[in-house]
């Protein structure tokens, strides 16, 4: 009887319960301003879905994703997952005030560790940064790495700068030191400090908005490899969080395209930019495309190696949730093994269930 | 012996020998201003490739494309093209001063009129506006709509608004009336009044810049759809110029997904947005898309019916021309058809060889 493969949910989030609930891990004097403004950020858009699936209340009350137990058996248990890698105050880059921003950040991640990764050895986090203030957001990796249940970094998409330009270099060195891959998450694009969502303004309607989001992330990773961030930083992975597929494909032509002619402006690039997606990049997976003919985005997997790159996740407990038991399209088992826990895995170097780590492929 | 196929170029370059070839065709008042400003918009990146074809300086003098005998045979004859679809003066929408943009836009198109489409029935020209100042761009297309040889309304991509939102309407409307097509070209973005050329802010290099492009044409294509342009002007056809084909089936995915959650935010639309796209959405080729293995492409193609709405062209005299002969990659011969020629017949309403008017098979 074969072994169930490994299921990784590359994408959960978990809240508070209330504002309070980070108290004990803040300094005092940041105390009022946390709770009058929180993360701050405020929505823009209304959904008219709501932000959550509604039975993702816990029993015993609290918003969706705030009890560690009842998330443990709403989501990991019914879905027979190994792993969640959970995501939240990811928006805090957008407070204006970046001092405030980073003792949040801070303050996020001890609650995490304490709260959190201490419920559950399935529980996972990833490191809370303010990358306005690069140089304290290295601090802050260096001090929260030391914490083998964290095993990312994690910052909102929504930003001024693109993620390649060199004010935000000490980040991928700090990550790259302690072996962490920094993930981008959207949701923020158009708050805060952040500017308009599109090149040419503000959508209309959350629907607008939601359907553009991907894009912010083709300028982030352009940014990165025409910058020559991966090779100032070899040994940097770069996560792409509930961003879309289906974008990738043309993104790497395009760029490889450009290159062969303009290549002498990037001189420090010394291969064409889709290999550095296929070394450096992961997507994950939710909300996955839906064609009407599924073998399309079958073939869009093949066109960027999904074997390699693409990590499932659930998106619990957002109402977009993309349920492991029927969210992907058919597709050979070896790749589907890949997908659902054996690439997150490797990058997050998790133990499998007898214990032992596992060795990256790659 | 069967007739050879028609090739239309849809995104052929024109321009002046000088800033002085427009002054007969513009009122006094904005002379001085013409000759210190011209269309304005001033470059951001260094290509360093320049922007043009070295070889396409005409033989008596003046800069690429500026000559149209010199055109007719560097480009028409050599290629065996029967039409040329001209586009010129583009970035004028990204002028601050609406009165100075319009006007130029109007004497734009008077010298269109007079100099090229007077020269060879092979060149069919695009009406040039000003979509600052909507009311007077709708004026702009009805007076130039007089004229047969002008067979479609452009502007550049680049705008601090969305093309989809209500300021713009006055011009669908206009292009409807009219029965012509309204088209985008990109190289604005980050110049003039344009806001930065992504969503987190500029790119460094022309590189990175030029990679970018398509990102502007996802936004205003998922703004006119979600915005309903299309219900409300169902006659409307929009052509996404040189903004790359292989993002098309993710944006139609993603947009439909979230469709099924929100289509109450916008109750205005019939069908689902994928539906829109096939039915009101053209793009055109160049440049076109070359990944490793070439049967990639011809899945993209597939996925969005590209007989239907991809349309050659070379973008001829720029540095990134693709040559008629050589760009497309093997296809099936029905759709190799459609696309060098037979959809931009169709959407255009050009005369064949022997003087009959294409009929639109939608």
């Amino acid at each position: 009887m074969s072994e169930k493969p490994i299921v990784v949910d590359s994408d959960v989030h978990n809240g508070m319960k209330s504002l309070s609930e980070l108290l004990p891990f803040l300094p005092r004097v940041w105390h009022d301003q946390w709770l009058e403004m929180g993360i701050g950020a405020a929505r823009v858009y209304y959904s008219g879905v709501g932000g959550a699936m509604k039975d993702a209340v816990p029993d015993n009350g609290g918003g969706p994703g705030s009890d560690p137990d009842f998330m443990l058996k709403h989501l990991l248990e019914q879905y027979h997952i190994d792993y969640a890698i959970l995501n939240s105050g990811i928006e805090i880059s957008l407070y204006p005030d970046p001092d405030y921003a980073t003792a949040v950040a801070s303050a996020w991640n001890d609650w995490m560790a304490e709260v959190w990764l201490k419920a559950s050895p399935k529980f996972r986090g990833s490191i809370l940064i303010n990358n306005t203030d690069p140089l304290a957001a290295a601090r802050e990796i260096d001090r929260m790495a030391a914490n083998p249940n964290m095993v990312q970094v994690i910052m909102t998409s929504a930003s001024s700068m693109l993620y390649g330009q060199r004010f935000f270099h000490p980040i991928y060195e700090a990550a790259e030191r302690n072996g962490l891959p920094v993930a981008v998450h959207p949701g923020g694009e158009g708050r805060g400090i952040s500017p308009a969502p599109t090149n040419a303004g503000y959508p209309t309607r959350y629907l607008e908005w939601h359907n553009i989001l991907p894009t912010g992330y083709m300028a982030h990773i352009n940014s990165l490899i025409c910058e020559g961030v991966f090779e100032k930083f070899p040994g940097l992975k770069f996560v792409a969080i509930e961003g879309g597929i289906g974008w990738l494909p043309h993104l790497m032509w395009r760029m490889d395209k450009n290159y062969k002619a303009l290549r002498s402006s990037v001189p420090w690039l010394k291969r064409r930019p889709s290999e550095y997606i296929r070394e450096h990049v992961y997507l994950t997976s939710q909300p996955i495309e839906e064609p009407d003919d599924p073998q399309h985005l079958l073939q869009i997997f093949q066109m960027i190696g999904a074997d390699k790159r693409v990590m499932f996740s659930t998106d619990y407990p957002h109402w977009d949730f993309d349920n492991p038991l029927m969210a992907l399209p058919p597709m050979p088992k070896e790749m589907k093994r890949r997908v659902m826990g054996e690439t997150a895995m490797e990058l997050y170097r998790l133990p499998g269930r007898n214990g032992e780590q596992a060795v990256t492929a790659q």
